[in-house]
């Protein structure tokens, strides 16, 4: 499955380049290109699911997030992620560019990360 | 299961106050004391289950994300939140204060909105 007018659609097609940190069954990791962090990852669908699907619960039953957050947690460890300090963040309705289902984890020292404004 | 020293078991325990947006099996939803924004939800553990272990995937055969994302989709849909925005935030590694698993939903006019800062 796929949109042809999907930026990630491309990505996971190779139509796009795309820094690829890892892949699963499911799920490619890339880096973002425009990163807002010393790290920024985006953890992205390889079938062009919508976000509004996916935060409903459609693909539930296919244990959807936990597949979801099987790649983040490779990432995590590739990346030692763990050890840097790092967040996910999921933009949702009117917070995001892509309907197709992605992620953010950004990750190294986050500007303001003592404060009340970042450590939410 | 729990720890006499968390702040979310208290909650959980009712031991500490805390108003309840919505309970399912294994999660409450309530609301965070010191909001960062016009709506700031935790979705909280009943159990006391570490972020190291559950973001490791120590639980991911009781399909334990796909559990707290439905805790998820039912606050958004109770508080009408996929019409108003919002955004999902998981602090990891340095980022956190309790280890107790919990997540945050923010949503509605959020500082910065329609910049790349907060458009992560």
């Amino acid at each position: 499955m796929g949109d042809s007018d999907c930026l990630f659609c491309d990505i996971v097609r190779d139509k796009k380049a795309a820094s690829r940190v890892l892949e699963t069954k499911e799920f490619i990791v890339i880096e973002n290109k425009y990163p807002k962090a010393p790290v920024h990852l985006l953890v992205v669908d390889k079938t062009h699911r919508e976000k509004s699907d996916t935060m409903a619960g459609v693909y539930q039953s296919e244990n959807y997030w936990d597949k979801l957050f099987y790649a983040v947690s490779q990432a995590v460890i590739k990346l030692n992620l763990d050890k840097i300090g790092y967040k996910v963040v999921i933009n949702e309705s009117k917070y995001y560019h892509y309907g197709h289902e992605h992620i953010h984890v950004i990750g190294g020292e986050i500007g303001g990360v003592e404060s009340n404004e970042v450590r939410l």
